[in-house]
């Protein structure tokens, strides 16, 4: 049986993955006087006096929401809101197992930005984080634009998961290959939600120097070749002409075959087949390769280490090297939950990045990122993500 | 130390009263590819076909949001979204231990009516039911009458759970006193949320009168006195004007002590102390008092005997006859989501009622009705509940 078949009937067995328990048991009516009406009132009233008794007292402390619209689910596409839930109640089967935080799925039956916000802003009170997920370009960045002065973090994990496990990626990569993160030239297959956050992130955009030095050199492309400021075809999209904004220092323009001459690393987030093996012998020596799309990635591992490909990682589970989020959210949200943090900044993802590549006792060309199954990670990470919230509250006043 | 004090340190010590728990174990990568990607997709395709298989593949079939604004949360009256999350996790806990239900609390904040309105509609995709919770009037009407075409049932439990808990407790009292409820006289002093709800419960509005013989006399009273349809200060509140116009056949005018002229029944949603032990004296024999203001009831039940009260029932605990709305809510959600409703009718509430009585094998004046522990009550509703409505489905297409 293959793997959806496997899954459909798994699914049908358990009716789903999640289930709400109560932690207080109610035996006596003096358990349901303590626990409900009329003792609950008693806990009502200092929440009343204190809102921020609410991360104490309920379970508001160690509770995230994972939104979703539904418009860009998996390899799927535009599914809706129905189909998307077993993916974020996957999701937040994941976030209890890995980290402990009690996740519910929020999926909407609007994909107005507006709406979404809207409701957004609305169930702040009984969650400390939201994630949002699977939520197509450009929408997604204006929701969570518009998020970032609601009290509690906002994160698309399709950007900032994706970015964040990737950096890791890559700087283990880079020691391997022995160059260093500053002096990389990096391309970008893919300018949508992931490869712009892929962007920011590597480009250490809003975050203070002084504690990362960025990647210096990164090139976006898509569909149509080089992302750059005179491309008449992005004058009207504000997200495009960000991102053209930020990379491309040299104001290149071409195509991706262009954009790869002397390039270190490639970095695919655009669809399967995008990358030529040809165009690998153009890059600079130990070229780093990660062809993330799903299922297809941009090249198959053994066609890009045929070509001179150094490193090689995918998003898949059957090939070295995958880049999976699940290294990632549910130590930043751990770690963001316990510093009770407001936002998660570019600053936390970095250094939930390099606490993420440092899971890796030593790397190899084969072995750049930890198991997926590895449940040091999300402690690792929370620890360094809470640290670095505090730091920069103290900086900056976030 | 009081009960209040208690129930603090129980919260405390617990940080919150629910927990969301995976139904699957994630050991190996296996497991991971079938709850997640890429195994998921095959759950996600299969519902974007046919999005009603969302009620058997994911944790929808099983949920329902317990929504509040927190604008009259107990007795505290508008204590807001952040005090109210206790008493809805509260209910949550009481939905999965009585009823086997994922119920989560969405404490919302706004207490506009639009809004709150417009989210519930976005978050139905996940969930089979709402829960409205303490919500004051007349919002609360506006909401709900906003609600009944979503598809899954929207029942406020402070106005519907009270009536029907009510309407079991009146079936089991006038039994005992050997009255039929076709010929009582009901006054309700109390003319919000509740005692709307209850007006509309005893007179079976909406409902095919060949199966259930509404209560024909009711007579509400609010501060001003007997609502009636000439009433100047009403005439521009269309809820009260509503009311006016179902109760009160007489078009009696006055106060609540001429309202009591010859009542079978008072009912008390309205405050402590309201009702004076001499009008009990006006009544017909055998009174039925319910006074379920809280934590004063409208008398105290020594009080209430001792003017000639036959039967007094009120909202607490250290009382017999507590009329408490545990006993309704499970098994009215758990009838809904076993037929796969899409309202709550008042078929099915009075259905809930009389099943509710009958779990009661031999009433007596101290005794009539159930344990709020007794668990073969939410069943005993349920079955009742999805049969009427199933009935009701093929008699009105609902």
């Amino acid at each position: 049986m293959d793997i959806y078949k496997r899954a459909l009937k798994l699914h049908k067995k358990y009716k789903g993955k999640l289930e709400i328990f109560p932690k207080i048991k109610v035996k006596t009516k003096d358990d349901l006087s303590l626990v409900y009406t009329p003792g609950v009132a008693g806990v009502s009233r200092a929440i009343a006096k204190n809102p921020n008794l609410a991360r104490s007292l309920t379970i508001k402390g160690n509770s995230v929401a994972i939104v979703s619209d539904g418009s860009a689910v998996l390899g799927l596409g535009n599914i809706g809101p129905y189909a998307a839930i077993p993916v974020m109640e996957g999701k937040a089967l994941l976030f209890k197992e890995y980290a402990g935080i009690d996740a519910f799925p929020i999926t909407v039956a609007t994909q107005e930005s507006y709406e979404i916000i809207n409701l957004i802003k609305n169930i702040v009170p009984v969650f400390s984080g939201i994630n949002l997920e699977d939520i197509s370009a450009p929408r997604c960045f204006e929701i969570e634009d518009a998020l970032q002065d609601i009290g509690i973090p906002v994160f698309h994990d399709d950007q900032h998961g994706t970015a964040i496990v990737l950096l890791a990626a890559l700087i283990n990569a880079s020691k391997l290959a022995d160059k260093k993160l500053t002096d990389l030239k990096v391309v970008i297959s893919g300018a949508g939600a992931a490869g712009t956050a892929i962007a920011n992130l590597l480009l250490c955009v809003g975050h203070d120097k002084s504690i990362c030095e960025p990647v210096r050199e990164v090139i976006a492309c898509d569909s149509v070749g080089i992302v750059n400021r005179t491309r008449p075809d992005i004058q009207n999209n504000p997200w495009k002409m960000r991102l053209a904004g930020i990379t491309n220092r040299r104001d290149m323009s071409g195509s991706l075959a262009d954009a790869m001459n002397h390039a270190d690393v490639f970095i695919g987030v655009s669809k399967g087949g995008a990358l030529k093996g040809s165009l690998i012998k153009k890059m600079n020596e130990k070229p780093i390769i990660f062809a993330m799309a799903n299922p297809i990635p941009e090249i198959m591992p053994d066609e890009a280490m045929k070509h001179g490909a150094f490193i090689v990682g995918t998003g898949r589970s059957d090939f070295p090297n995958q880049v999976n989020n699940v290294l990632a959210f549910p130590g930043v949200f751990l770690g963001a939950l316990q510093a009770r943090a407001k936002i998660i900044t570019n600053g936390m993802k970095i250094g939930a990045a390099f606490a993420l590549a440092a899971c890796v006792d030593k790397p190899t060309v084969d072995n750049i990122l930890p198991s997926p199954l590895d449940k040091k990670v999300p402690k690792a990470i929370a620890r360094v993500v809470s640290e670095t919230y505090r730091k920069e509250k103290t900086l900056y006043g976030v």
